[in-house]
């Protein structure tokens, strides 16, 4: 199932093409997105994805997105959704055509979410460390690098992905140069050891995940102990607990890293994911 | 002026949205493209273009692209074009739609090119080298960065561009960590000292330059010595002339690097200028 929304609030045929070839969105992958979770009609930590797709928008340079109307198109996918149950949407923002008088481009789609995103929350997953390339020291001083944005330049999150399933695992958790991790392709990385979580910072150059907030937030409530700073390569093995987190995948427990089994989560796991259903 | 052809030689408008919402070359920036120069009729290099929109396709596991077919609708193109003159023609290859049946997206866009680029061309532009925050030696040991191939996820590309805009220089010449030149974010980098021409090698994750082939190839003939190899961020300043390259700059001298006036090397623009033109 699908719903289309352009930002004005009118639904469009999705299966109707919407953008031109001269697109910069799909001619240089010059845009931002978003992918907000909807569940029993609520959108979960919309004002958090509103945000950063400000943010990511204003590392671009694009026009200030109009938040309240974002906030109006998200609404609308979901009022035209026409099942019970869950969906995503993914908010879509790029420059528009190159040629003409142009103006930016801009839609939310409504998406069913795949079977297989609750089966691996159930079952976890396995992943493999894999190098991203950079020395989170560079985040700073070089702000074209565009790192922290979530841009609609993806074609390495895919190929992490792919290389993923040619490996034989199903995520993948990115280092940087200096040993340290950073985040997966799609996702957020949470560690948990005793009564505390910890995820590296957004200094690093990973985005400021929205279900990791909603996550440590209900975590702080709840008395544990979080952290946003750096993690090394060699803690995640010796954790009580290693997560992926993000919208579609919500807290979903690692068992084997890189071909080794990791200490069994699942009560963890299921206390975390309570923790975070309690927010909404 | 733009003509829009799909890949199998249909001429459609270009003010009509060609792409879906869902098509993966525009939520994940998950395709390929090249650029191709047209003078007189003649596309400049379109073997070369097309071998290389191959090898991109291969790295993001793309299905093979039909070169036939990629070489008709080029000429489709051309024949369409209703001016005399020059044109760029942007051959785009997506991963297509992400739902449905779909298939990939595939057509070729051709386009006037900015008077702006015969003006930075005879009267040659700024430049300043940017970090691009990755080794060499990553290149090989990790596939899944896509270093070398020339995919639709260009943000970054854009992002330096836009950032020599605000530093008020026309170009970015980027460098990797190790302090070796690499490329341009649309263009290669040519170093020219005495009789001899060098550029770094593919090696280093930077493209496999259309132009520069050619240019080195003319400068073989003409008795040039030419060398692909590493070249050390300090040799830029150095040499007798440095030189950026694509099929619409063409060779385009740099007559300031990082604010510093280089050797004056008009006369050396206009001879390797005259040995690219006589390969056509």
């Amino acid at each position: 199932m699908r719903v289309l929304a352009l930002l004005d609030g009118t639904i469009a045929d999705p299966d109707t093409p919407l953008v031109r070839a001269d697109d910069l969105g799909l001619s240089r992958g010059d845009g931002v997105f978003e992918s907000v979770l909807v569940v029993d009609g609520q959108p979960r930590e919309l004002a958090a994805h509103l945000e950063r797709l400000a943010r990511s928008a204003a590392m671009l340079e694009l026009p200030r997105p109009d938040l309240a109307a974002w906030e109006r198109v998200t609404r609308a996918v979901i009022d035209a959704w026409p099942e019970p149950g869950e969906l995503v949407i993914k908010l879509v923002y790029t420059r528009g055509p190159e040629f003409g008088d142009g103006g930016t481009t801009a839609y939310a789609l409504g998406l069913s979410i795949p079977g297989a995103a609750a089966r691996k929350r159930a079952a976890g997953v396995t992943a493999a460390v894999l190098e991203r390339g950079y020395d989170p020291a560079v985040v700073d001083r070089a702000p074209w690098l565009l790192l922290g944005a979530k841009t609609l330049s993806y074609a390495v999150n895919m190929a992490a992905m792919r290389h993923a399933k040619t490996i034989g695992v199903d995520e993948v958790i990115f280092t940087g140069t200096d040993g340290t991790v950073l985040e997966g392709p799609t996702a957020n990385v949470v560690l948990a050891t005793g009564r505390s979580l910890r995820t590296p910072p957004p200094s690093s150059g990973v985005l400021a995940g929205t279900t990791q907030g909603a996550l440590f937030r209900a975590a702080e409530s709840a008395g544990w102990n979080t952290k946003v700073e750096p993690v090394d390569r060699s803690e995640l093995a010796r954790a009580d607990g290693l997560f992926v987190v993000s919208s579609v995948r919500r807290i979903t427990r690692v068992r084997v890293l890189d071909g080794v089994d990791l200490p069994d989560s699942t009560d963890l796991a299921a206390e975390l994911t309570g923790l975070y259903e309690s927010e909404y």
